[in-house]
This record gives C-alpha cells, structure tokens and sequence, in this order.
C-alpha cells in the first residue's frame, strides 16, 4: 500500500550542488531518496518545499514523498539518520494524508541571511555568513527593506532567463537585527520566492548600507521590474532556509 | 634592532594539531611563525598565552614575538593576513614594550564552551559544538557550578601526568546561559587553567546535568583533588578561547 510521508530535513549545504538533482554534482534530493532507498528497499522522488541553490543551508527544510513501505514512521526516521552523511539530518518524519504534497501545500518560507559586517575576514564559520567588509548603516537598510513587504512583481529580484509564469510574489515580513561581532541577520518570510530571490534583495539591501544607494531607491527599483537595476546577487553560503508553513 | 609585537588571533582549530608546535601535525603557533617568516624575512618564536589543544577554536588568543624587522606593524599585520591560511585571521597587531611576554602577563582568561543539547545530531556548524542527546537540567549544573568560584587545587580537571608545580588556581566566574535549538554556553573566567580543565569541567556539570551526579558532589569531587573522580573530558570542538585579559 502506498503511504505518503513529510519530512524536515536540516543540512549543511557546503558540500552540495543545491536541493534538485542534478547530473553534474551531488544533491541533497538525491542523498535523500538513495537513503530511503537503503532503508525501505523502494525508489521514491522526494517533493521539496521548493529548490535550495548551490551552498544555500537549511535548518527546516520540508519534503514528502510517497513510498510502498511496511516499515513504522519512526524505523524509517532512525534508519534514514543512521545512513545520512554528517551533513544532512532528518528532524521529523510524519505518515500524511495522502493529499499532501510539500511543493504545493507550503503557505509560506521564511528564510535568515547572515551577514559577518567586520573589516576582517572571518576564520571560524566561514562558510556560514556573507563577509561584508565596509560599514553598512543599518538604519538605511532597516528602511530600504520597508518598501519590500507586500504583493509587488520581483522581476528585479528575479535571477534572468527563468521561466515562470508569474514573478508576482507577496513578501509578509522582512526584519533585520544585529549581533555580536560584527553579526547582521535579515529575516524574510514570503508566500513564495523566485529563483536568487533573498540573494538579491540582500545584495542591494548592501549597496543601501554601504552609501552606493539610497533607501528610497527600493521603491524604484521595484517598480523597474528589470534585474539590472538591483545589486548584486549575494553569496549562497549566508543563506539559511528557516521555516515552510503549511 | 629587535621590537616586540602583541598579536590577536581568531582560528578554528578544526584541522590543526593545538597552538603548540610538534613534530607530528601542523599546529597555529608553526603557522602564525611561518607567515611572519614570509612577510618580515625573520625566524621568530611565537609565545602563546597559553596551550590550546587539538580542535579548540579561538576568538581572541594572544601571541608575542620578538622580530629584528623595519616594517611598519601595519604592514606587517596585512601583510599576515594575505599569506594565512582561511582558517587563521591576526584581528590585531600591535607593538610593545620590549618586556610584554603574552604567556608571562596574562592575567586571566574567558573560555566558552558550546553544547547542543538537542536528541538529534546536528548538520550545521558540527565543528563547533558538543552534541548531547540526553536532556540535560540546567537548574542542576548551575547549582553545581557554583561550588567551582575561588582559589582551590584543581587537580581533579587536571590531566593525568601532567607536570606543573601546582594545580592551584582561581576562577572567578562562570556563568551558564541557554539559546536557541538546545544551545548552552558555559563561560568560564579562571586566573590560569590547567590542562584540559574546562573540558573535565564541562564532562562533570553534564554528568550533573543529566542525573548521574547530584550538584553537591561537585563539592567533594574538587576536595578529593583525584582525576578519576571528576566525569570525562569533553570534546575539544564546543571549546573557545574568547580573551586574555593582561
């Protein structure tokens, strides 16, 4: 009988070509479905919540899969930890109705960008924040990101040549929030995310912190709609995908 | 003529063999050398505040060394900086009075000791913490840590066959605070430590933590100055040094 199941995974994702399998490099989709595999003896396609890039980290991300399996949730859980490398680690495992699909059921994500903004380079976490060197005005950006919130079109977020139908996203929240040491972490929860979404607004969230723009800028440079009026895309290893509600 | 320079020093102490030059792997104190080496053309000896063993990571150690070089300290610090490795970042260097010994003058230092307390293993930040899977009552190793405060013969942390005149020493602080996600940090403020005696520290308050001691043992296990009594030694990556006060 087929069962249908949902999981939350935290992985590190240094190691990894993104979520989505890929030829060329390893993924965290593929890890996953070749440890069920070990386990249950079954080939499954895990569903994710959606695609992590390259080096992007996830401390819950959310998938489900379906699987002819006889095995109690909880063998499958310990089973799938007992072969899953260091770096990637399943939280929970839940039998669900048969319904649930983690891609399309996810209400919202929130995701947490961290930011090291110290003028030297950082030797312990390294790959786990964005090394920002020159001094960033938090107040600026705390106002920048005030235009974000909202049902706006991302196009200027939205990495070129992707291809969805719609680049109309509705961002609930955005916060920002400082640390020691030099520690900046941006919170963004969102119904959805194009492709290079966070990375972008963060990369220009850093061009208002660092005087190159201004916070009022934001609002025209959603309006442009083109991605080449926004900053840079920033770097993959200071991304962390919090949160998927359901 | 020969000037003497105080240098602050981040490392993540994951791929090295400790602070102390040895034959057999490659220790921070053989690379902070060999990069002053490169960049002034001088052999120096660097003096550490003190050890740190295999995997420890620091935020802020302290080094001196004694260098016949013109260079301004500024170049010397950057220039540092660019031939280290990613793992090893000089946050400061400054230059001194000829008789500033980093070893000599400390007059106390912060450790910080990282455990997730959480039923899974972690994929993020492995390196950086101690997993412990058994619920641990923080109540409890507070109220053990409590008796550790003031002058005492500390040869119950002390490692076995360790040779050193005396094994009395003063701590005067340490404090336990939780976070997010099954973190605590243990910070433990001493006037000098012995070898590995915040990690047989840190073994007994989780020992306490967990049920197998009662807080007020700890009372006893530091009189009766016998290693085999005090709980295990923790692992060495949840270990930081955080700063040398002189």
């Amino acid at each position: 009988m087929m069962r249908n199941f949902k999981i939350t995974v935290e992985y590190d994702g240094s190691a990894y070509g993104g979520w989505q399998r890929q030829d060329n490099r390893i993924s965290i989709q593929q890890v996953l479905e070749e440890a069920i595999e070990k386990i249950t003896g079954q080939k499954v396609a895990v569903i994710g919540s959606g695609r992590t890039d390259a080096g992007v980290h996830a401390l819950n991300q959310v998938g489900s899969f379906r699987c002819a399996t006889k095995l109690p949730a909880n063998k499958i859980f310990m089973g799938m930890n007992s072969v899953l490398p260091p770096d990637i680690v399943i939280k929970k495992l839940e039998e669900r109705a048969d319904d649930f699909n983690a891609l399309r059921d996810a209400k919202s994500k929130i995701y947490i960008y961290k930011i090291l903004n110290r003028r030297l380079r950082p030797a312990l976490g390294r790959n786990y924040s964005w090394h920002v060197r020159f001094p960033l005005d938090i107040g600026k950006m705390k106002k920048a990101a005030g235009y974000l919130p909202g049902t706006h079109d991302f196009s200027c977020f939205c990495a070129t040549g992707t291809d969805v139908q719609s680049r109309v996203r509705t961002i609930m929240n955005i916060e920002i929030t400082t640390g020691d040491d030099g520690l900046i972490e941006i919170k963004v929860e969102s119904q959805g995310f194009l492709k290079y979404m966070v990375r972008n607004i963060i990369g220009t969230l850093v061009d208002v912190g660092r005087g190159k723009r201004e916070p009022e800028e934001m609002k025209s440079i959603i309006e442009s709609k083109n991605r080449n009026i926004a900053g840079v895309t920033a770097p993959a290893c200071g991304l962390f995908l919090k949160e998927v509600k359901y």
